[in-house]
């Protein structure tokens, strides 16, 4: 179950770097390694922060290999299904979701707080899309208004941790918080929960 | 004296954040991310250039929790007190001091050479600003031409070891340099000290 | 021989980011910065992902102190000459090939796979140019379709390991791939080579 739902994961977040690198008119180096960087991004940051050596992606190499071969193909094809980005909708959560739990568990076996660890679990699910924004030169569509995705990455990651602490065993804990997150995320994206946008009032002031 | 200078420093550099994500109308999440990143990113560079580990905010996690509460109760406000920024020049001024003498001695104590120490104080001291400008999608205004501010960190770091040179006790060597680093700043805010823009007879050409 | 095509690959790229800088109207801070990051950045990165510490410019500060007067000289001309970009060409192209093949061997001598080497190989070659355009806050050119750049590098790299696996001398392996490189990203500068757009059938596509 788990290397299904992993790889599936990673094949949604280098799907959404190819988009985002077709939409910039990139070659094939841009959709690489904005596929690369999408994917991989947030579990690296992680892992150099936590000092966890080799890296995921340095230890299973097949990982690479799916992404540029994934990135050959795309590449080839002069134009992707239109409908394709709303598809994407249940891969991207289900990479979300496992890339948060799996994120916050690496933390806290590395003795983080728990604190920690949640913002850790929402850095590897979130952070991989960050960098793939900043390297298309825009600001990250994390931190705007749209639909939640860092917030049910939080919420999930604190879920793991209440059912953790109530001796739920941690095959089940781990899963109900994945589980958890996908639907919070796909809920979010249909009925278009958001957060307000801080400092409205000032909107009027000019950008230095 | 020196936790309330640095919980000074942290705050203040949380507060910039904050104010550089309610410019970009971000919800909650770009508003505590850029108060983090601008917080401790300059620390966390040096730490991992360095291979610090734990990183200061992973083992001193209250900081990342105070960092939350400011940005929870800060988005609360539908609007920031405009004269805000300008009393932030003193907040401001303290976190580059305290930040960059720390860094410094940080990297000296790891064994690098004097001039590396003061490159990695200044990092330290200033590069939290440039990844939150970069996050918002702008130049960092650390490279345009803005009154001085990594040039006091640098000036000040050379101070620092200079006094160690000359031995001067460590504590005294230690707060001169972030006093001198402190007054240089807001000297270049008050009276608009800033550095020549390189290359201005260049200005007609084209951006490729 | 080594130590000079090093100095001159270093010297490049410092170049390739000071000219950065200037057409963006920095100040001598911006200039210096954007000189290290695109000199250093590439191995930086490498050297983080591999947990190779200290890092190469902490070693041997020399380096620093070399690219800090360089900036520090060319910060003073008013004016560069205009066919600077030009004769850059060699030395960055020296640089890209240098760097591409050091970056790989230190790889695979930290005992990662063949095709994780390559890439890290094109990360060291590359990734000081695409930090130093993100700071400039555009899409990095390598993504773009420019002269071949990352293609060069990672053609090169895999040709080292060929000539690795049929027992090519060391030296000999090494300077062959760096001469391959070198020409190789020369003539795709000269004949205007370059990889296809990708998905240039959705350019009536409305930016997000």
């Amino acid at each position: 179950m788990y290397p299904v739902l992993e790889l599936l994961a990673v094949v949604a977040g280098a799907t959404y770097g190819m988009l985002l690198a077709r939409q910039h008119h990139m070659d094939f180096v841009g959709v690489f390694t904005l596929a690369f960087v999408v994917a991989f991004g947030g579990g690296t940051l992680r892992d150099l922060f936590l000092d966890r050596h080799p890296l995921f992606w340095i230890q299973q190499d097949h990982y690479s290999i799916i992404v540029f071969v994934l990135a050959l193909v795309t590449s080839a094809l002069p134009r992707l299904p239109t409908s394709m980005e709303r598809w994407l909708n249940i891969p991207d959560a289900i990479g979300l979701g496992l890339f948060s739990v799996v994120g916050a568990l690496a933390a806290i076996d590395s003795g983080t707080s728990m604190f920690i660890a949640v913002l850790l679990g929402v850095v590897t699910g979130t952070f991989g899309g960050v960098m793939g924004d900043i390297f298309c030169n825009r600001v990250p569509s994390l931190f705007g208004t749209s639909p939640l995705f860092a917030t049910c990455s939080f919420v999930g990651c604190w879920l793991l941790f209440f059912l953790k602490a109530w001796n739920v065993p941690a095959d089940y804990a781990t899963y109900s918080a994945v589980l958890f997150i996908v639907c919070f995320r796909l809920a979010a994206v249909k009925w278009g929960w958001t957060l307000p946008s801080v400092g409205a009032a000032e909107s009027d002031r000019s950008e230095p």
